[in-house]
């Protein structure tokens, strides 16, 4: 791991590192920031998941989270949104697809399946990496935004026994559902659509692969006057998912709040609290 | 004034506009956060002045301050750094000269002389804009960040009536002594150093225009890890003058802080206290 940098903020440190990750066979850049705590213990750590078009700079620059981070002791780890130096096809082309918009699946298709590994990188890697490197516990949560809150719902449903909790603002629920999503799955996936539902949230809680004691309730926050609400969010299918299956859910709608960062940053500490109750 | 963008943070409102400017001769950009109190009662206005290259943007999107100011129910104000619009000789070469750079003052050089008029733009054309356009008081605060932070301090002490309170984040506040400042001075106000001093906040503070009941307090936070500390901010010279005039002046070192909107974020809540503070 090479060390970018190294800054000082609410008395802990957001340090910067590259490193080679055999996941994405490829140099990966994270963040982590760590509260003043660390000094002196191990401390939990939240996995946060950014959006389309992000690195792994936005939340740790936008949200404002170090303030609560650092009065509850919690460690942030901040990524980047895709494996990047390749020049693949139509990769650097769009916003929405390919460098900057990995979607947190390991792709199938060629030659994504190569190295976007992302969810490989989320779920495995990276946790093992920061457990080895830095004064951490093994307690975990994971969050995220839009895409990134698609990544954190999937990875936390797939493997709950991974996290201790998990919430998601302005989250893409349903990708098999949404242009979003179909553009992406496939372009990673493919054209039969029986392989996308795996990475779908509202499918998984529909298939509920976990039991009922193992279900991990979902905290969700999304901006009512968010532009992508309609056509690409449609947090419904989830709400309705789970009602169906008894999955714990809380879904709130609010008023005024856009998809912008200033929308995270209201509500970003009642999910560090929620965070820190579960990792403690 | 045309409104660019209205986004809901805290229960408040960023609002971006563009309008004709009688200062400085073109279109100005400007950003107020309007906290909820505003919706029921007039709030007081702390002005923010930027530093080198940034707009309006930097502060409102970086700086995690509206939860406090949400909750002290005060308006901040942001502007840019310099007029945009023009294409002078050198204007846009250099980080520390010319567009994002034009330092708060009034420039008596061509052709900068025709538009560079920050220091009207923020005393005087500004503040008329915003009282009579937002639900505001007539009672304002100033604070600012290394050019910015010049231009705040430079601002309160020509002016102490028109202030309630000035702060600063690792200013600028010898500029007549460091070399961003004589390259911008020699700019702006020609090679004759007489014309720089009344620009310079620790010569205002030592030729004292004020008298000793019309002092403002000076509050100053400066990281000791900021790579501009020894060649271009150098506090000591202000400190000094303060103590020998009998200025008030609260000069607080943070170690391992760097230049960064980091060390503005893990401070900024107790600027807006002591603005509050002094604004009701």
């Amino acid at each position: 791991m090479e060390l970018l940098s190294s800054t000082k903020s609410f008395g802990g440190w957001l340090k910067r590192y590259r490193h080679e990750s055999l996941s994405v066979k490829g140099e990966m850049t994270f963040a982590i920031y760590l509260p003043p705590q660390a000094e002196t213990q191990t401390v939990p750590v939240l996995y946060w998941l950014s959006g389309l078009t992000c690195t792994d700079e936005n939340f740790m620059q936008k949200a404002g989270a170090f303030r609560k981070a650092a009065e509850l002791g919690l460690a942030i780890v901040c990524l980047d949104t895709s494996p990047r130096g390749t020049e693949y096809p139509n990769e650097h082309d769009s916003y929405d697809f390919g460098s900057g918009a990995g979607f947190y699946l390991n792709a199938t298709v060629e030659p994504y399946s190569n190295t976007y590994h992302m969810y490989d990188y989320v779920v495995q890697e990276l946790p093992h990496l920061i457990e080895t490197n830095f004064p951490v516990t093994d307690k975990r949560s994971i969050s995220g935004h839009s895409m990134g809150g698609h990544g954190a719902l999937i990875c936390a449903l797939k493997n709950p026994e991974k996290y201790q909790s998990v919430s998601a603002f302005a989250p893409i629920v349903n990708p098999t559902n949404c242009p979003w999503g179909e553009k992406a799955f496939t372009g990673y996936l493919g054209e039969d659509k029986a392989a996308w539902n795996e990475w779908d949230a509202t499918c998984l809680v529909e298939s509920q692969i976990e039991s009922a004691s193992e279900r991990l309730p979902l905290f969700i926050d999304q901006g009512e006057a968010d532009n992508f609400l309609a056509e690409q969010l449609k947090p419904d299918a989830l709400e309705t998912a789970c009602e169906k299956t008894g999955h714990p859910i809380t879904l709130r709608r609010q008023p005024g709040y856009d998809h912008s960062y200033f929308f995270i940053a209201s509500f970003i500490d009642e999910h560090l609290e929620f965070h820190s109750t579960a990792l403690s």
